[in-house]
């Protein structure tokens, strides 16, 4: 019997290599013999690097970066083991989670740190990039990290500037003269985790700046700075992305990466299972097993459970264990999903069922295997 | 297909017929065509009259009697078909839940009211009384019930003595002149829930005692009272029932049934299973579904589900569907469940767990029904 494991990560209580774990060990203790297939998933934010490494082995490093409010923070940045490919994960470098809640305001919040992670990549000797870009506490439109790379910006009076949020407001002109060329050389792809274009009504700007911490009265005059910020830049490089689903990511920085470093957008979940080949792999498995923190009707919208559900062949039972199961959960039984089991034991105080994750899983996946048997 | 579903409620929450109506429901989104038992059952506690006349089938009636203070209370009383069994639930005349927290002292209350349903019973020609005897608020050791049927009980100056738990203080000579003898003519089964015995360290108030607020610091005296009144009626009647496993059910009302009414004790959960045939329907069973509101490691000391799941034959598949598992729940592993689910989908507020409880319970068995599909 064949069987994979590919959960994403509970967030706030287990990483997914970990979830993935928990599940086998629930498994063996009823099919000891059984083939199993551990793919942890990760759809580009949090954990991305993690399980980038779980499934192609490599080595994690971590280095000083610029953080998103000027000050250095300690970064992982991923290498596959042969050294090509090198895994970033944008939130590690200037992520919601590193500015204190009272902070938080991405007119002052900068991507400069996500284009070190880059320059160290490269400086490696890395000829590939995965660049996921989830859970970013900035809206610079990446900006920041194009500073980092060597590309020159400036205000009207010809002064230089860096690049936050705010900076985008004073912007007239740039120039590319001083970039570092190396990046011409290597191929980076985006992993987006949302598919909002870069502005509008449904860019990063309106949609994603106020849970960052931007005051809504701010909304319609930083929108109109960052489209009048790429159209100085599109112009300048000669491309328009600001239309690209997926370029309003990371606070804009996937419109960034594609116009100042050629990137190709991909979504994270579709690029993930590419790389993890699940496809390939789920083609003979007899049970598939995916799993996140909170699964409800929203699951189906391009959620990595419902992106491994897919590649499950009709004949294999597709599983789905998770922390909580939301309203309208049962719209996924019509999606490739047989069966979801929430793994709560009892009416506990939150921090024990977030710190009871690993057990609360093995114990549910060992009840759901003793089904099977 | 065959599937029996014989779940105990789910205390707080959902009564086993409803439970049962849920796990049914679930299942049969997976399996419409299967063939269905229906089983809910209870071990002599809350829930037990309804238990038996789903069940049975037969018609429920509701009765004045008096309450455990002395104040008029409405029980309900259940009869068979064919009118010739009569179910009654201790709890119903004398329950704990009828007396307001701060009137909690079994030193006030009477199990009165339960021989007053007995005499309703024999009135409307019944010939077999079963007597579920758990959750009441009375250590009268059955004084009251026995009052109820016209036995008599003297002070020292021979003045007569009504029957709360304190009256076991001044009891000093009784006389069954008066009591009713079609009695004698009646088969009463007592369903305990507990096997308790009447006095001594592990007897009725010692055990209980306290948590149906008797004060500590008059278990002793309590338990010397008890005793010496049923050497005086032990003496009087012929027979010493103090030792009998289960007499120290229902505050003593156990002994009380034995000694006054020679009633047999049985355990609750076995009267039940047999009454309900459960052995037999299982014999052919594909999967059998038990239940509870929790299950842990008490759960193998005679509970509902363990009963349940002895009758089930070595071939089909035992599941417990229950609203929370506790601590050391593995060792039902080792005593013929195959599997345990709760229901809880979320960390949602309490109430809304309770109110949940059908449509969790159904959610999760549907689920469950498609892992075996």
């Amino acid at each position: 019997m064949k069987i994979v494991i590919a959960p994403d990560s509970f967030k706030e209580s287990l990483p997914s290599d970990q979830v993935a774990r928990a599940i086998q060990s629930g498994f063996q203790s009823i099919f000891p013999k059984a083939e199993y297939h551990l793919l942890p998933i990760a759809d580009g934010g949090e954990g991305t690097v993690q399980a980038f490494v779980s499934a192609h082995g490599g080595k994690v490093e971590s280095i000083s970066v610029t953080g998103p409010l000027g000050l250095p923070v300690d970064a992982k940045i991923a290498f596959s083991n042969d050294g090509e490919t090198a895994f970033i994960e944008m939130a590690e470098a200037c992520g919601l989670h590193l500015v204190p809640l009272d902070h938080r305001n991405p007119l002052n919040t900068t991507s400069f740190g996500v284009g070190e992670l880059m320059l160290h990549a490269v400086n490696q000797g890395a000829s590939e990039l995965i660049i996921g870009v989830g859970g970013s506490s900035t809206n610079d439109g990446g900006v920041g990290m194009a500073a980092a790379l060597g590309f020159e910006f400036f205000d009207v009076e010809r002064k230089a500037v860096k690049g936050a949020g705010k900076d985008l407001f004073n912007i007239a002109s740039m120039s590319d003269s001083s970039r570092d060329r190396r990046l011409d050389l290597v191929n980076i792809t985006v992993a987006a985790d949302v598919e909002n274009p870069l502005t509008g009504n449904n860019g990063a700007t309106y949609i994603y700046g106020p849970q960052k911490g931007l005051p809504e009265d701010m909304l319609d005059e930083m929108d109109k700075a960052m489209c009048r910020f790429y159209q100085m830049a599109g112009n300048y490089l000669g491309m328009d992305v600001s239309c690209l689903p997926g370029s309003g990511a990371g606070g804009g920085i996937g419109a960034g990466l594609v116009l100042f470093t050629g990137a190709k957008l991909k979504k994270g979940i579709e690029l993930m299972l590419e790389h993890l080949k699940v496809k390939e792999i789920c083609k003979d498995a007899d049970i598939v097993i995916v799993g996140e923190g909170k699964m409800d009707r929203q699951t189906i919208f391009g959620k990595a459970p419902s992106g491994v559900a897919k590649c499950a062949p009709p004949k294999a039972k597709v599983i789905a264990i998770c922390g909580s199961v939301g309203e309208g959960s049962e719209v996924l039984y019509d999606h490739g999903f047989d069966a979801i089991f929430p793994t709560i034991p009892a009416i506990l105080p939150i921090e024990n069922i977030l710190g009871g994750a690993f057990k609360n899983i093995e114990s549910t996946s060992r009840n759901v295997a003793a089904l099977l048997r």
